[in-house]
């Protein structure tokens, strides 16, 4: 019998009557002849809450007792699932990631899933279960204790799922209709994508479109799982929402498929480096160990043996990274005459599978923004992906030039 | 190293203040040089919270999924106090019924406890963990699933606990100073036991004096578990609380320990049943069929071949009861002139080991409750207890002219 994975996440099973709501989407695809494994989040708030408690109670906490705390939420919404789909006279039971049971690592709190056993769900399917509702975000380490995934596990349990169980979809239900060219609340000339490439989610996904988890989306794209993200808010049609697929399965690539942006970026320049070989290195390294997540990175062209080291990071960030380069430069490993970092900037990217084979989309984004007035202050660049930093105050402008440019308004 | 098992209940982790409390309690007892056992309940409130979710998705609920919902609650409590107690330096951490495990039947929702096999357990006190925070009231049936005990069942956990690791003691932390030899909210003469047999506490609790569940008292009398109730809103001090025990143990019994009542009685008067073998069975057959708790059973006196028969039942159970007769009688099983319900009654019982052997306890319990001009209406007695059904506006009066006349007070 074909197999379907559907996951709902915190706002589609934020009270009973969601969880209701829900559990009709399921009951529909048994009715389209599918064994269906539900996936589903913690009832929203509840996992906020109980991650409030174990901070209020113990600050330096026990991963694995966070974990056994935190995963408790998502254990509560299984079961009000599966006796939600009972009541409708589905065959149903639900299953603690234990009981399946969802082997991880066991680096608690973000653990990574390292094995499924699909023998005790099979065996429930044979005896005439039709949908196994399994608590998302947890796992059971190779010492019997609960794990958890990492905030938005939900999403990479779900494609876990559907590759372990060569599921022939795993829908990701959640409270947007899809994927769209960019954010609907920056322009209303947003559109909703039928089909994207899992190299242009992947992008879209790590540049701040919160649909899905960039780990969700790596882990489809290895194993080949076809992923849609829907609304839960709406009525399944045939091209509801948006489906994450390989390259080869979109006609047509479009040279720009969206335009993502990030807002909490700020720029880090160090002025007057000595340039010598290896400093990279230096200046990079104390970084690193002290966990900031240094993303874009420019050198300056290099003038009487000094040059300008720039590079961003969250704006959460900047007092970490302040402190490593200070505590490198007291050490004597680098040497710099000042720090300066400007918090006012963000991250705007048009990210597209055709530019591998089109040439001057960064000309044309460019020209985009100079005609707005919007200063670009470090560029980076991947195979389908140009990125710039621009003043933050040009973030929802810079979003509709780019927009209107690449006219992805009316692109097929 | 000597073990304790220690019960918390709802009030006494409400919150995390209630549960830091509670952890400064256990390490005492650490400090003390005890491997510890901590049995936890839900915070208060979250339990209730949680069979409310259940009843709405599903009025008529799979019990398994009652049990995989319902349990959540013991969880987070058990891992918020093990971080509790680590911050304080002690090394804890928790256990969730299935980890232990504690195997119970598949008996889903009022489960009993079959096994607990405490190697996993040893091990990790033999590593150096000094407390193992369990989460009470749940277990594991054969097929994996997870099981709950009923209401109140942390307490059964705590002493099935203490029976399978040998501890020297089962405290069980409430909210009341421990056992008292009437209900201090009726006289304040009322006064504290420092120790109470098994046999009477049974009696005590199953009469509806609530500080421990009646099965939990059952298991302590079976496997010889010394029982202390004691507050978690005090200091403990040597003699704190009350300690459950064999009768050997206390050195001169009481005639008389304790007043009970209970409130929500109701007495039931079938009126002239025609009196012949097997009626009684035929009157009771039906009503234990309807899951009526009959207590009390009085037969008047035959006359001209037909009886009077009346019994004792909850109140809200006096419907039922009802329907129960009524359609016994349709059926031509009994026959009968009128049914009285008499919802106005209380029962109201002394009880003390020391009757066994002393006379004359009912002439005294009845001659003190005709000097108050409390009319008796039914009167049934054991071993250990005499209960009487009395006009419900006499209760308060009924269970101080008790305490008065067999002076406990004063007792030693």
């Amino acid at each position: 019998m074909p197999r379907l994975v559907m996951k709902f996440g915190g706002t589609s099973v934020a009270d009973l009557a969601c969880i209701r709501n829900a559990a009709q989407k399921v009951k529909r695809e048994v009715e389209n002849g599918f064994e269906v494994v539900v996936i589903v989040s913690a009832m929203s708030g509840k996992t906020n809450e109980l991650v409030g408690w174990v901070n209020e109670t113990a600050p330096m906490f026990d991963a694995r007792e966070y974990d056994a705390v935190v995963s408790s939420g998502e254990n509560v919404t299984a079961g009000l699932m599966a006796l939600s789909l009972q009541g409708m006279g589905v065959p149903a039971r639900s299953w603690q990631g234990w009981q399946v049971p969802l082997k991880t690592t066991s680096a608690h709190g973000a653990a990574r899933i390292t094995e499924i056993p699909c023998d005790n769900l099979d065996a429930k399917f044979a005896e005439g279960m039709k949908v196994a509702v399994v608590a998302g975000f947890q796992g059971l380490a190779a010492d019997g204790r609960i794990t958890t995934l990492g905030r938005g596990g939900s999403d990479t349990t779900a494609v876990a799922f559907a590759a372990a169980l060569k599921a022939d979809r795993c829908d990701i239900y959640t409270d947007v209709d899809g994927v769209f060219t960019t954010d609907p609340r920056i322009t209303d000339k947003a559109r909703k994508l039928d089909r994207i490439s899992y190299e242009e989610m992947l992008e879209l996904a790590s540049l701040g479109a919160k649909v899905l988890q960039t780990r969700s989306v790596e882990l489809a794209m290895r194993f080949n799982v076809r992923l849609r993200v829907l609304s839960s808010f709406e009525d399944a049609r045939e091209n509801s929402g948006t489906l994450v697929c390989p390259e080869e399965e979109i006609m047509e690539n479009n040279v720009v498929s969206g335009v993502a942006y990030s807002r909490d970026e700020a720029k880090m320049t160090l002025v007057s480096v000595a340039d010598r070989p290896g400093i990279a290195a230096a200046i990079f390294s104390p970084l690193a160990a002290a966990g900031v997540n240094v993303d874009m990175i420019v050198q300056n062209i290099s003038e009487e043996g000094r040059t300008d080291m720039t590079f961003s990071c969250p704006t959460n960030q900047v007092a970490l990274a302040s402190k490593a380069l200070d505590a490198a430069r007291d050490s004597g490993e680098i040497n710099f005459h000042d720090l300066i970092a400007d918090k006012d900037v963000c991250k705007v990217s048009v990210v597209g599978i055709g530019m591998r084979s089109h040439a001057g989309v960064a000309a044309q984004m460019f020209e985009a923004l100079a005609a707005e007035g919007v200063n670009i202050k470090v560029i980076t660049t991947s195979e389908i992906k140009v990125s710039v930093l621009v003043d933050r105050k040009y973030m929802e402008l810079a979003v509709q030039a780019l927009h209107d440019t690449f006219n992805l308004e009316n692109a097929a």
